[in-house]
């Protein structure tokens, strides 16, 4: 895993995935007391960072292994990216998900021509289902963060949060990064490491779901005991990965925790101050930035914005933390 | 008024307005029946395209007439446009409104550091109070759109269109553009006839208050006789300007209208789809592309939203148009 397979997957990425812009408003930075700038991955296809790994995964296979089709387990961003990448490969692709997953993303995936398989998160390994399915089918399992190529394509999001915070002069930052498996903090890591060093990537996960923060503070993968009840799902994940791990302990900074009402409000300005619609996960690292600037140091944060795959009634949720 | 007035205004910009990104979903072109591409002005500084005019018009001001300050009218997104570009210029912004535009306005209006002067929309003329204002106090005047200056900075939209739509391979299309007094309209028709002369710009306003549309049938400046009574108070003016109408005029498709609930299920779309907060007279050009393609013609259309400064009973009124 290293810079090279993150440069190649942006080859392969551009003209295909979007290059999102940083966005800022006055009024955040009010509240954060410094400048917060967002890389909204919300307006990436399949409205999540999901789709650049997909992309990467897909466009990585050789010709005869891909045309017999892919196979991918996920909570919901990762199924839509695989799925729409799939589409555009004119591949096959089955989708393991779970039945709790929200009932837009399953209906999303379904709509972008995937094949989806639902199992019960609380009774049923999604990694043997999925291993499974592949065996049977001849499919390519596509992991969602341990994966080289997934990671290399996560990756191409902190190229271009390089590149422009290096036009914006900002030198040294910290870049919050919301956290699962750590594909996209581990991506963003070795990008901002190779092309603006003095970048400093922080994940950020929900509170009891904090396996990657204290993974890094013991040096050794730590898991989560719980596997639900957090409105947070998209960011979800039993452990860090074993390839994402040992890169994010080599380059990242502390990780940091948000409470649900922290997203939720997270969200609510979003709305307000941004203009985006964001999902609960989505909103851990920009919730980090406004409101627990205590842990953060330096004039600018960079706070990723990683999905906005929210049911209506969340988003509700999120809009009555509005005064 | 010509293109190399806008090439001069996008030189100006440079570095301080944003390159807003061209998005799409699949879901939307099913609906629509063609491919749609949005350009999402509600991500521009201050939630709306106005902030492109405003910049444009004040750093065209010699030095000594800014350091007086500037005055503008209107019933929010100009407003806040003008505050942020005289706030970055380091100058006093006076500004008029309406004292029934939305909260929000008003308050961020304020916030960025304007003095917001309110007026009865029913009963006083806003060009009168801001004329008054201007001699008492040496301020200049920032028309919000039959304005040159301003023209050229919306305009620099309307290069970013074209380049994307060359880049995108689109030689021919319909660019719809929610049109208020054509400030907008006329910038974008004028860069895009310039740099990809086969996109036809088509003015979109609500029902009863198309005084555009009416305008460019009998080729003669109509009026509306209302003043408010619908949900898209963003695109109301009385009529299309003496320096805007003969661009139309000239450059123009014809007019397109949309009724109101058009626009609250475009803003329900855009949430669920594009993950961005619209305003509902900026979602005007984008409910036409989706729910009045029988007007339109080509396989691809491209929706300017110019908009997303909502209130949130607004939006949630949007959101219940969803299933």
């Amino acid at each position: 895993m290293n810079i090279d397979m993150i440069r190649a997957a942006a080859d392969r990425l551009a003209g295909h995935a979007r290059y999102t812009p940083l966005l800022s408003s006055p009024f955040l930075d009010e509240v954060a007391g410094r400048r917060i700038l967002v890389k909204p991955e919300c307006l990436q296809h399949t409205g999540s960072f999901k789709f650049r790994g997909g992309w990467a995964a897909l466009s990585a296979l050789d010709p005869a292994q891909r045309a017999r089709g892919v196979i991918a387990y996920s909570s919901g961003n990762h199924a839509q990216g695989v799925a729409l990448a799939a589409r555009m490969h004119d591949v096959r692709a089955v989708i393991v998900m779970p039945s709790d997953a929200p009932a837009l993303k399953i209906a999303n995936t379904r709509a972008l021509g995937a094949e989806v398989v639902l199992y019960d998160r609380a009774r049923e390994s999604r990694e043997d289902i999925g291993d499974g399915l592949a065996t049977a089918h001849g499919l390519t399992l596509i992991r969602p963060y341990d994966e080289p190529q997934v990671i290399a394509g996560q990756g191409t999001c902190g190229l271009e949060i390089a590149a422009d915070a290096k036009m914006c002069e900002i030198d040294e930052a910290e870049v919050l990064v919301c956290c699962g498996g750590g594909g996209l903090t581990s991506g963003i890591a070795l990008a901002c490491a190779a092309d603006q060093p003095g970048l400093t990537v922080r994940p950020v996960e929900p509170e009891c779901f904090d396996d990657v923060k204290r993974s890094l503070e013991t040096g050794t993968i730590q898991n989560n005991d719980r596997r639900d009840g957090n409105i947070c799902d998209a960011i979800f994940t039993p452990a860090p990965g074993d390839l994402t791990f040992p890169i994010m302990a080599r380059l990242c900074g502390a990780g940091l925790t948000v409470s649900e009402d922290d997203c939720l409000r997270a969200m609510g300005l979003a709305f307000q101050r941004l203009k985006l619609v964001i999902e609960p996960g989505g909103a851990a690292a920009l919730a980090a930035a406004l409101f627990h600037g205590e842990h953060l140091t330096g004039d600018t944060v960079i706070a990723t914005v990683t999905g906005g795959n929210v049911d209506r009634p969340m988003f509700t949720a999120a809009l009555e933390t509005l005064p």
